[in-house]
């Protein structure tokens, strides 16, 4: 099985980006599976209703998201009806939605886990136990959306899910990584998919603002760059279906 | 003129993959200045009298370094008596050595400039400043260091300075990213070289020792793995004498 | 010279109380001047045009601000036009307003600086750098509102200026420390004044809010306390004007 | 009851002041109960076998810790053994030692909890949540020390265990807070006990030292204050026995 995870799809920008490349991307290497990260495909950061419409309807089959998961009020119902949309597990008991979640395709089911780091962000349940109740009793095929910050905290649970799943890529940081691999255990890792959207931007945002920002400390509205080229951030897992390993880790990065 | 920009060297371990691992890359891409990040170059951590002699005895032109450039008490003179050594220049005033240095290639001279970012990291000067303190009267061919932990720091960075200087490359996080590119005022970029080390660990250490300090929050000490496959992370900027505008970044893992 | 110091104003609600008790508190203790910080006074936080104009009527000689000083764009201007309105001095250049000030009293001068921390804060200019190059020149009686969380760097910065100033007080916390003393070369000092505002609060806010955060992680807007019994939380500083030292510091809340 | 709460004792000139101060206190306040915080009170901080040992024999019942509570290796032996010392319940668990102690004093049970904080901390276990779990089944009279840096973080806390334990109060910031109060369902509350060590430093570490660690960022071993007058830095709580509700907090500083 072939599953693509897509890093986040920023803004309205990104995600029109996607509809487009998704489909013959998915064609040309035969994708089973499509998982993208969504906290930031709204205007204005979180995600709302119709973001996550507009993407499940463009091609995605599954959504995770992060730090922004709570940033829209308007999002909250969507968590708790869509089931294909998930925010982190480690959220303390009794936030909307879910962070865990079987994808059933039929044949066969996968696994899906959204978790999120505790360095450098929110206070969140500790990530490792979190993953160590939930990923017991799981398909044969699971898969993780670890949204963080620090490359040790990241590369940290790769390690310590090598061979318990099929693949754990990181998202949040909206730079993609170079680390792609099969870890010795057999799961598919990449420290950091990247982004979907402009290419010439700070993370999907106007680059004169950001420095705005750090240059002056005072509160800056971070409005995105709008037009010119936009990229796709992904990584594709080949999965055997029989044992749940990885057999590959294929970054790309489509223009 | 190709200059080549390599990611923290992590312990003897790393010193001597790199040792082994230059001269032939050097030969094989026509390399004709080095740069390095060493502030992880000693095992257990900083740099040492040693480690730095080390490197620039493996072909290495400059050193460049970071968060962990005071960790070690016997390295302080040698950040005052060698100039081929920096440390952030945003380092408040009164700090050991310089980070910034003009490299004499004879014909050229080659500008090095080292900064530090301020998010998740120590407050020291603001680094968008110190760039335009220090960025008024260099070489044609100046190239900057900038040690950060956070994405959009780096390329906002990478925003502020395109034009300004030939190349700007991210280290701290110990791993590559995928970003490389030349802005569009022709600086060439990388948010992150990545680490020259073994491969199969958690920045350079045990994964069972990071994981454990994550599991527990309790103190532990961060031993480095000795063995197994080393990588060297680097980036080689090819940059026009002439304009001292880059022409291509090629981001490179050594195996 | 009796000097008084007053903690963040929250709100009308503080706002109000502060106009209700100040006149009597200023002849009873005889004050001379009053300085209180202002950066919460507007509902919502951060302060406007009227929560400034509002408690410079009611008794207030300046203001101090600190991490909250730019939350309102409609008060930017208030900062260039309004010289008793400080924000603090170590913001990067170019920040509306000015962190030191002059205040004309006739027979007398006193220089009032009002300086941020770094520590778990924005990374500002470092304050006692900034402290040493506003402090040069200043009357012989001057006097510092270091806005700040730590209280390392609180108690730092007070023996840093010991001598060098008349009063240093700390804000930002909201909550008085009973510290309060005369430094050993003369300058008076507490830690944090604490708060003018509702006293059953967290910093003024309803703590249902708070501890909904904090239990959920969730985006929660701080709504004010509105009703219930108020303090004004503050610091009486008693200036030998021949020599500018600090004779006490009467630590004080008002019901 | 009265249960007297000292803040963190620093250092070994700490522990000889608590030693020369606690026994006439508890007579002068017919003192039934006594709690330290101990995270500190090895030099160079920690606790080790041997400061705990003294500071029982000194007349402090029971012992808390926090962030520095497993500094020291030669200590976790003392955490699994001696059931006075409690450290955070909220470390994940398999932590040394355990964070809830029932104090048997023959007629009557004393519930004794140490939680610790999570802004600008490491990231434990939601403290909220730990409360939750570890307060259903408690001794009418039980106490809380909150390890804690982040005013609205303890003070949130107070209000949200307010009614459920006999008292709560804070620690860590090692300056006293002037909030001490019985909170409207009858808890006695303080933001922060303070500390016990000498009195002209900053928490018990020498001005200097951490002046230059904050005007020069490089690393600086933080020596403590020899000698100069000390203080003990603690609350007296009066607990009504048959209801286990708070009389009054009385906050004292001893010379
Ligand atoms: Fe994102
Ligand atoms: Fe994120
Ligand atoms: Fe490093
Ligand atoms: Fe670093
Ligand atoms: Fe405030
Ligand atoms: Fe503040
Ligand atoms: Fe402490
Ligand atoms: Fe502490």
């Amino acid at each position: 099985m072939n599953i693509l995870a897509i890093g986040d799809v920023v803004g309205s920008v990104g995600c029109r980006f996607l509809r487009e490349k998704l489909p013959p991307l998915k064609k040309l290497k035969a994708v089973n599976l499509v998982i993208a990260n969504g906290e930031n495909s709204a205007d204005g950061n979180g995600l709302t209703p119709s973001s996550v419409r507009y993407l499940l309807d463009s091609g995605v089959d599954a959504l995770t998201s992060g730090n922004h998961s709570f940033r829209r009020k308007e999002s909250y119902d969507t968590y708790d009806e869509c089931e294909q949309l998930l925010r982190p597990a480690n959220f303390p008991a009794g936030a909307p939605g879910r962070g865990y979640f079987v994808y059933d395709m039929g044949r066969t089911q996968v696994g899906i886990l959204n978790l999120m780091g505790t360095v450098y962000m929110d206070p969140l349940d500790n990530p490792f136990f979190t993953a160590d109740a939930l990923l017991n009793d799981t398909p044969k095929i699971t898969v993780v959306d670890f949204h963080a910050e620090a490359t040790g905290e990241k590369r940290s649970m790769g390690y310590y899910l090598d061979g318990r799943v099929s693949a754990l890529w990181g998202t949040h940081t909206h730079v993609q990584t170079a680390d792609e691999c099969v870890l010795p255990k057999g799961t598919g890792y990449i420290s950091d998919l990247g982004m979907t959207g402009t290419v010439e931007s700070v993370l999907g945002v106007q680059p004169e603002l950001t420095i705005h920002k750090m240059k002056t400390q005072m509160p800056v509205r971070f409005d995105l760059v709008q037009d010119g080229p936009c990229k796709m951030d992904c990584c594709l897992f080949e999965i055997d279906d029989a044992t749940g390993r990885c057999r590959s880790a294929e970054r790309l990065e489509l223009r």
